[in-house]
This record gives C-alpha cells, structure tokens and sequence, in this order.
C-alpha cells in the first residue's frame, strides 16, 4: 500500500481547527503526509484538539513557503475546487481522480491540493494542476468545509486502494490509438456503403460512444484493426 | 429527489459543534432532516459557528426524547458503526446503503443513526436497525470524527441519488439478443477468413468481453448487427 505517497497540501488555511480535523481525517483513512503552505497558524492549540488520536500526524506536518516547493516531486497534482470554472482546467470525477491518485502513488509521489477556506484555489494554483475535482454538492450549498473536502477525497482514495487490485488485463490505450481506430472504423464504414460520407456524424458519434464506453484495451484494439482490415480487403 | 425523506438522527450527541458541522454536511449534500436525541446542548453557538450556511437546516432540527420517536415512522433504519461486533448484525457496505437509502427514501421515510462520539451506537440502538454500515478506515485508527461520518455517508447517498436516474439512452438489452449478435459477429469473422471456425475460442472470448464491458443499448445493438450485415454482403 503505497498511500504514504500521497501528500495533502493545505494552501494558506485560515482556520487551524481545520487543519486538525484534517490530520484526523487523514489518519482515518490511513494517509499519511500533510503539507501546510502558509498556514495562518500551526502549531495551535485548536489544530491539536481537533485532530484527536491524529496528533503524531498533525505534529510531522511539513509547513512550506510555496506551492512549488510542496509539490516539487509530484508525478500527479489534483486540485479540489468547488467552483465551476469558465476556463476548461481538466477535470475528473471524484472516483476516477481517487483512482488515478492511488495508481500514480504506488510508483512515486501525488499531491492534493486544497484551497483557502472562502475562496479555494486561485488560477494560478490551479494552473499547477493535472486534474480539477469538484465533489458532487447540492447546487445551492456547494461549499463543503476543508476537513469535510479532505474527509470525503481521503474516504475515496482509500476506497480505491480497497478496491483497485490492479486488473493486469485492462490497460489503458492511447488516445491517438483510439483515433486511429476510428479512422479505420469510418473508412470501412464507407467502404461497405453503411455510412453516407456526406453526412457521417450521428453514426460515427454513436459508436465512438459505444468503444469509449467499453475502452478497449491494446490486444482489443488489435483484434478490432484486424477485423477492419479483414473486411477492407473483401470490399 | 426524495432526499427530503432522509432523516439524519444523531444520539446523545457531546460535542455542540459536531451538530453543527453534521448539518452543514447534510445541506451540502442536500439532505434536509437533522434529528437529535437528547443533545447535551442544543441550541448551541458552537453548533450555530460550525453549521456556517447550513443554520437554517440546523434550526430545523428536531429533537427528540428517545430513538423509538425519532424512527417511528420510517421504513427502514441504517446504523454507522466504527466497531467490529461479535454479535452479527445484518451488515451493508456503505455504497451498498447508501443505494438502499437512496431508494427506499423514493417511497418513505429514513432513518440513518449516528451514536455518541466516544462510544458509538449501543446494542438496544442497534437493534433497532435493519443494516449496520461500518466506513471502511485505517485499522489503527478506525473511528470517525461524528460530523465526518455525518458527511461521507451523506456524500455516498448524494453520489446514490446522481447516479441512479435510470439514463434512458442506456437501455439493457437481453441476453438472447446479445446472443444472437455473437453469432452474427462469429458467422462474419469466419466468412471474412478472419476467425479459423475449428479454434475459435480465444478469439470470440476477447469479443464478448469486450462487448459485455461496453454494454450496447438496443439501438447501438442494431447498428452492430447493420455493420455485420453490410460486410457479409461483400464476402
């Protein structure tokens, strides 16, 4: 188990009893970093009563200057923002991002970042980011407090680490693959007079729906490309 | 959305800012029914601090004298318990009750049980319940802050909710019609000299894996059989 990689980066934290309840949900949920970036005050009483039985981890918290230094090592960086943004960051779901975050850190070091208490993360931290996750909330009361965010995202990593016996057999296929593949799919299509090239959309969106939903691994490609061909060269 | 059916009953609760924190919770989960019973302190400032925009969620909470009144009239009760216990409750993991949750508040009332924050839900509370729904965590270090807990289950019954509208472009097709599409599809492949009819095991395994995984609604089915059609045409 390799959730001692993972890092969970407060940013700027204005409240110090969450910064406590965080450690808390984190020893929880067996994770093991905490990094606090410019916390308004640590170590305070309040962090301390708050985390409980989590003080030894509340107590080895590294506190940073940067954003930078605190993520300097990370293969992976999500960010947790509860806001809907106009700029496209990438994002994920909860799920998936609890997924992708326990996979990266069985071979090197993730980081989680979490905002200030009122406004979050700001552009420039979440520029930083690989992926932005935004916990699913009631549209009227989206903002969950930081401890509860950190709580929820932890439950998840931890959830996946439970669950996500790595599946050798499914392995992720490269977008240009799946690209290819569709090309292919289209030429063939048109080859057997079942697409009308002129006006080739709702079909080919359908299937790309039905083969991104099923994600082909790299054998299953294999064998899709070769029936494509297969069917080429009879038409 | 039948969340409203949702009641949230927190027992002999210590600590005033766990009330409060359990109803911010629930309003950023779009829950709306705290219950207490015999709450050390309530109302409480400590309580009205942590709800932060959820006060007027926690001004409705309702406070009763004892368990018998506050599940009277629910149809089914779920219990959070950190303990593992000799005596064997029926037990659900928790995305598991959450989806009961979620479905039975379609129809009636509620009821989800959190105990005191030192002790946990006692034996006469737990056999109240018809599950006892323990969150998976660190073995060392397994118990919960109480608004935690409040808020990962109430997160899962969110997560319940969003998932489970039936999405009407994903219809299940019948086991026969895939049936008969795996020998559409085996049919093609022989024809196109692609499969060898005496070993066509590993081949047609790989295909219905793949397809199974992807699930093809009947109108995706249809297309796929269409493609199948146009290619044996030109064999």
């Amino acid at each position: 188990m390799a959730l001692r990689n993972i890092k969970t980066i407060l940013l700027h934290t204005t409240h110090p009893g969450n910064i406590g309840a965080a450690a808390r949900a984190l020893k929880n949920m067996a994770l093991q970093q905490l990094i606090l970036v410019q916390p308004k005050s640590y170590p305070d009483a309040h962090a301390t009563a708050r985390a409980s039985g989590a003080d030894d981890l509340l107590a080895k918290a590294k506190v940073c200057q940067t954003l930078e230094q605190a993520i300097a090592d990370c293969h992976l960086v999500v960010g947790l923002s509860a806001r809907s943004r106009k700029i496209a960051w990438p994002r994920l779901d909860v799920r998936s991002a609890a997924q992708l975050v326990w996979q990266v850190s069985q071979e090197g070091q993730v980081g989680v970042l979490y905002g200030r208490e009122r406004t979050g993360l700001i552009n420039e931290e979440l520029d930083r980011c690989n992926y932005i996750v935004q916990i699913p909330a009631n549209a009227d009361y989206s903002s969950l407090n930081l401890a509860a965010a950190v709580q929820v995202f932890a439950y998840e990593i931890h959830q996946a680490s439970l669950e996500q016996v790595p599946d050798p057999e499914i392995e992720a296929v490269p977008a240009e693959d799946m690209e290819r593949f569709y090309q292919h799919l289209e030429q063939t299509l048109i080859a057997l007079d079942f697409l009308n090239p002129d006006n080739p959309r709702k079909l080919t969106r359908r299937l790309r729906r039905l083969f991104n939903r099923a994600r082909p691994d790299p054998q299953e490609l294999k064998i899709l490309r070769g029936i494509l061909s297969a069917t080429l060269k009879k038409c």
